[in-house]
């Protein structure tokens, strides 16, 4: 017996995203009779994941109803559940961004405004959704999570959950060190999203970091020597990785490791040392733009297959399951088929040290009792101290800033970059990123003090 | 009725600062009869400083006994107050240190080892005195005194009040904007110690902000323009004094302007434009020798007296009491002469969004119930978020490294020095920090793992 539900899509436009829950939806008969609302602003790409998902469900033959909407009031109407994958400012703007602080000495970014446009439309969909369907569970998956996610819970009464793959990570970890069955291993890794720590990693009963210890040990040069990666988001074993792992004794999972010191991340020589060829990691001059073009031709794969009536999307898109949590929640949620999910949902007592009402990943059971986070372990101090607390108060500012609208924090924040040389600098790339074409209404929302 | 006390000076060879307290316990009839034990591990300077005391004692016609010895807890037996003024570093090992970094790049110091010589010394201080003497009361007034008290407190069960000076330069402030009175001025300004902010500014009854805000307007370039320091922390009214102020809303006071962002602090130019003429403040390659050669004169100066028999030291010292709070504190406990001070014990709730177990520095109501510490409005939350917190984990980050021995704590905080350019020139001045001489406890005290 299935209970139709309906899930809003937030920025529907994303197509591979978007394909991918229609994909879960299909395969979950549990959840047929459901109704999904595609919302997005750009009427094109809402009508190509439209006809994209009406055809996809049709050769599956789910019973599946599809809605589409530029209007988020409309989609929002009686939803149970809302996913935001919207994106306001996109690849283009951060690749401006980018152009204009290299004007001024900075490598790659290494300074911005924070994530304004971001957190004024997660906050909107947010109280909209407290508005209009306020028993609705919101499925955070754009980022920022963990500032969005904190803000959205401290400033509505709704029920917020933030996710993210980055904890697939493990997984990664047990391939390269030759686990068999990568799929048998059992792990928890709690933190903040983007900030999350191995506490555990057993396979078949036994505690495997000596597992990870020997390939270090045994492999690990020769794996940076000559490991070319294919994926520039392949640095789960990078280097840096566990450079990260020996300073904390514990390893850092998915995006964890694409952060860490400033001094991982100073110039493309460095960042290919600590995170390998040919890119150095996601976030350079190199891998970025591969990474934009790689989007841009599934999008350009997507139009092709809605616009060709003839191809069977089964066979180009597959008709497997993704390893995308979004779905598989609902089910638990709705249908009580209990999992075992990674989330990110306010600490309340989860994550010893971290204030209740900050949002923290941790892993948790969801079943039709809702989704209750584990209470973990502790994290060692000195993770607390040199990697957990910090981005809490960083987290913080930027949401103070956010709330207040101070234009001081956000050149305070610029000034904080390792990358900022001097007062004078600072202010000059602040100045000029708030000029930018497309930061008018940041510019306008950061009025308070201004410091000369 | 005066009651006698004895009061241990640990670090008594500090000539200055004891015969200060000497000065004070003189002026002050209600603790006639004390006994004053000056410990020293320098047997020259602890006759100097006996000689001088009991000399000076006895112009006046004082009823006061004095003791001196190397030994700590011949000191400690008995003692109602021990004032712990110990430094054991110095000039000397903090130059040599400067100069081994200037090798590799930093100006002015720009990254050091932590405090572990003094945080040991406290500590073994604030064990002793639970041993031995475990109702008296510590003033701590050395430096680190932020995170040295807290350290004393969370691992002893003595009462710990840490002192300071930086308070004063809310007289400063008066003075130099013009207050005819300065002494009528009502203030306060909590926070940590070295980090505090003027959040109440009164005179005759009326807020005094205005009066900043208003010479600020009309008169402060030009006090830039023109004023020459005479002494090497007169910076309470310098630009960069100012420019926090503007940053954060309140006037940041004493050793707090010291500090602030790194931007105020990068070369001999940028200070000198910051904190001023001729020095650029006191942390400077030009003020720094100066500030010492004054202390090595004012010693030399008591060696003269000390061994000039005919010399008439109340002529020399003068008779009035100094503005230090350490005999005033102790005359209110002993006595009940209550009185308003600055001082730096446990939090539990006195500044809020610091926890309990950290030192904070606040007003107290000193009286024979004890050090009272008044609960303070809270501090704006952009100063909690970008100057108080921050350094709270600064601090939590030294303590863990001290207590732990984690030798990558150590290497980490130099990698956060905004100086350090890149991993390998903070590791090589990191290992070359931990090579000189004088570091050799250090070095064999963070073992921790080691990171190449």
């Amino acid at each position: 017996m299935s209970t139709g539900v309906k899930v809003t899509i937030i920025g529907a436009g994303s197509a591979q995203f978007s394909l991918g829950l229609v994909k879960d939806l299909c395969l979950t008969e549990s959840l047929a009779g459901s109704l999904v609302s595609f919302m997005d602003i750009n009427p094109e790409r809402l009508e190509m994941i439209h006809k994209l998902a009406t055809r996809y469900a049709a050769e599956l033959g789910a019973d599946l109803r599809f809605e589409r909407t530029g209007d988020r009031s409309a989609a929002l109407q009686g939803a149970d559940f809302v996913i935001n994958t919207a994106y306001p400012t996109g690849h283009h703007y951060a690749r401006a961004m980018r152009e204009r602080t290299a004007r001024h000495g900075y490598y790659y970014g290494g300074v911005n405004l924070g994530s304004y446009y971001e957190l004024k439309l997660m906050l909107d969909v947010a109280r909209d959704v407290e508005r209009i369907c306020p028993d609705a569970w919101l499925i955070q998956s754009g980022n920022p999570v963990f500032a969005g996610s904190t803000l959205m819970t401290r400033e509505t009464g709704i029920k917020v959950c933030g996710l993210c793959h980055g904890h697939y990570g493990y997984q990664e970890i047990a391939r390269v060190i030759g686990i068999p069955h990568p799929e048998r291993v059992t792990w928890q890794a709690p933190g903040l999203n983007h900030n999350i720590w191995l506490t555990h990693f057993i396979y078949e009963g036994k505690d495997a970091y000596p597992l990870i210890d020997e390939w270090i040990e045994t492999k690990a040069e020769e794996y940076w020597r000559t490991h070319v990666a294919t994926r520039t988001h392949d640095i789960q074993m990078s280097r840096g990785a566990v450079h990260q792992y020996r300073l904390y004794g514990l390893f850092p999972i998915g995006d964890t490791v694409r952060r860490g010191g400033w001094w991982y991340h100073t110039d493309i020589e460095t960042k290919k040392y600590w995170f390998g060829e040919p890119w150095g990691g996601p976030d350079t001059e190199l891998a970025r733009p591969l990474f934009v073009k790689n989007l841009e031709d599934q999008v350009a794969e997507m139009a092709r297959l809605a616009n060709d009536p003839k191809a069977k999307l089964v066979d180009a898109l597959g008709a497997e399951k993704t390893r995308e949590q979004q779905v598989p929640i609902i089910d638990g949620l709705v249908n009580d088929h209990e999992g075992y999910f990674q989330v990110n949902v306010p600490n309340r007592g989860a994550l010893a040290g971290v204030p209740d009402d900050v949002v923290v990943e941790v892993p948790a059971i969801v079943n039709k009792k809702g989704i209750q986070p584990l209470r973990v372990e502790p994290l060692p101090r000195k993770i607390m101290l040199e990697c957990i607390l910090p981005e809490w108060l960083e987290m913080e500012r930027d949401l103070e800033a956010f709330k207040t609208g101070d234009r001081s924090m956000l050149l305070w924040d610029v000034l904080q970059s390792h990358q900022t040389r001097s007062y004078d600098q600072g202010l000059a790339v602040f100045e000029e990123m708030l000029r930018m074409p497309g930061n008018e209404d940041l510019a306008d929302h950061f009025r308070g003090p201004r410091i000369g």
